[in-house]
């Protein structure tokens, strides 16, 4: 007998099952710092069925807190992967007729290595021993497993927020591999109000005295430090406008009780989602992988123009009308320098309150566009 | 011979120093949430003299950081205090003409009773038994000082961000003392939003475990807590413009270094503010008046318009463009809630780059703007 409860919906990947690419011990991954990493490790998960000639396939990179489970569930789950809305039988990234992989960013600490995994040298995690990764890094691991499917061009490569950025990446590094690029709610380079608000949670993060430079592994998690710097990236991620609809002044009680435990329902929700990542997260990749974003920098010379000669992708880009974080003014900076090197490239704002998180609630709307967008790439791609 | 560097210029009030004014411990002092505080003690410095008639007083009320120095130099000190540029011999509250005082809220850490005051009850400090303090007491708090100079009617009550607060609390509270009110870069609620930030601050400081529920004051402060705190708050000062300006990608070194250190110049600006304020400021009374600022809520049953009901003050609401922790939006409410009750309000958005910090940088705009006003109070209110 089924168990409904667990049975996974039909219209999502049936089963699915993260799996660990690895490169042998002795070969060496080189990072863009120059430093050499061993044993590189890529965890992912990949859905539908790559075509004999291998062209249909799309990677899709996931933001900050992300994972390579972009869909469906895993045995036992309850809730499905982080972008089930969009990847999946018939919807926006169609698994009956696309092959989708997304696998864990290098640096982070779902499987793939970062500074959780066990250095091969030592025996132990690296910790802050694990070196510096950037943008160009996450792309250029997720480079190694697309070649190891033998897969020599993309279909199309896409993500929201730090997925953008890596999207993005992947068109400028590795033109002749990427036939379209989807960049959703995201930036060409970190301003300085996006690299202060990355300082402040790592500073959070350090400033926990169970942090201990990076070695709690064996002992106490930074938790109360991870928490604060999740916090503060979730008032980034809504609108003013969505958390005032959402809480306003609201209390979690009958009245005000003249005390610091959790009054308004705005305190409750920050405090819930800051307990809920430290379950989930290790607080050295959220270090890693901030400082990853705010290297991030596409321009050369200080000109984007500049960046995008040689670019052979169509572009989608996506923006969010109240998002703060990644406002469109970025978005439109991207689409004019693609412009200016004649690049065929969509640009659409969609209306939403969401703030930031709207990459991931508007399915909706980003299922109509990128559906579209796919198919024409697709039909363009097979007919030269 | 005089040390021309520690002199004061000429046109600061020449010779300023804070006072303080004591009830005795046997009178109670009443707070909103009905809790009641013996010894009540108020921090305050004066300039100027006041009129026989007691009709040229001005009260300026300090921000969240603030104190009772708001302008003139202690003997010694290289800075003025907080507002110099505004208060002073022919200066936008000029001291010829004006009674200007200053007092440091209550809750506050400068002087006034707050929880590192001593409790005379226990002859230690209070720290966190020291009762929960709103808007309307430090307000309530500054009427026991300005009554104990006799005076009837204050010509203006004047602040920006939370003094701009407590300007308004006053007209509300006490219609009959207050002849006008100058309300700058404030609000007349704290949104969703606001009380986010604020409470993400409280708890990277009670995450510290120096902290230590409060009771710290004879060990080691939180000061890592609070300097990431400061930082957060630092951010939603300025603009993202100004940010941009002012710092942009700016290395602090020649080229990026693949580590965690401080890399980007506005890494450095954040850190070397938070490392400052945990000098001047106490941790617990960043607790006390962040929570006194999330409650604030001038509505009466939902609506403003109430709240202005039986004001007889004139009103000057200035906001700044790029303010967004405190937004113009905000402002034209407060103004719109006026004119609905036939007050006379003038209303003045300032365009400037420099966000919320725009309150105590441009000083040029507000001083053609205070200065007609104050002018146009006094004449009116001897008119009289």
């Amino acid at each position: 007998m089924v168990n409904k409860e667990n049975a996974a919906p039909q219209d999502t990947p049936a089963c699915v099952e993260t799996k660990y690419f690895r490169l042998p011990d002795q070969v060496s991954f080189s990072l863009e710092s120059g430093a050499k990493l061993k044993g590189l490790t890529i965890a992912y998960e990949a859905y539908g069925k790559l075509s004999p000639a291998k062209d249909n396939a799309v990677l899709i990179c996931h933001a900050l807190s992300g994972d390579a489970h972009v869909a469906g569930y895993h045995p036992g789950d309850k809730k499905p992967g982080w972008w089930d809305d969009m990847v999946g039988p018939g919807k926006a990234f169609d698994t009956d007729r696309y092959f989708v992989i997304c696998s864990n960013v290098i640096g982070g600490c779902k499987g793939s290595s970062g500074p959780n995994s066990v250095n091969p040298g030592t025996g132990k995690p690296y910790a802050l021993s694990f070196p510096i990764v950037s943008i160009h890094d996450m792309a250029s691991a997720q480079k190694v497993l697309v070649e190891h499917f033998g897969i020599k061009r993309l279909l199309a490569v896409c993500g929201g927020s730090m997925g953008g950025m890596q999207a993005l990446e992947w068109a400028v590094s590795y033109p002749e591999m990427v036939a379209s690029c989807v960049a959703i709610g995201t930036s060409y380079k970190h301003s300085a109000q996006q690299i202060a608000f990355d300082e402040v949670g790592r500073q959070a993060i350090m400033a926990d005295p169970a942090w201990n430079g990076g070695d709690y592994y064996d002992k106490e998690h930074p938790s109360a430090g991870l928490a604060v710097a999740r916090m503060i990236g979730h008032i980034t991620y809504m609108s003013n406008e969505s958390m005032e609809k959402k809480f306003g002044r609201a209390l979690k009680k009958q009245e005000l009780g003249y005390e610091f435990s959790t009054e308004f329902e705005v305190e409750g929700y920050l405090r819930y989602r800051g307990d809920n990542f430290v379950k989930r997260f290790d607080a050295n990749s959220y270090l890693y992988i901030t400082k990853a974003m705010d290297y991030f920098d596409l321009q050369k010379e200080g000109k984007l123009m500049s960046a995008f000669k040689g670019v052979s992708s169509r572009f989608l880009v996506i923006a969010f009308s109240s998002d703060w974080l990644y406002p469109p003014s970025q978005s439109k900076e991207i689409v004019k320098a693609l412009k200016m090197n004649g690049i065929d490239v969509t640009y659409c704002e969609i209306s939403s309150e969401y703030g930031h998180d709207a990459f991931l609630l508007e399915f909706r709307e980003e299922t109509k566009l990128i559906k579209h967008f796919l198919d024409n790439t697709f039909k363009r791609m097979v007919r030269k």
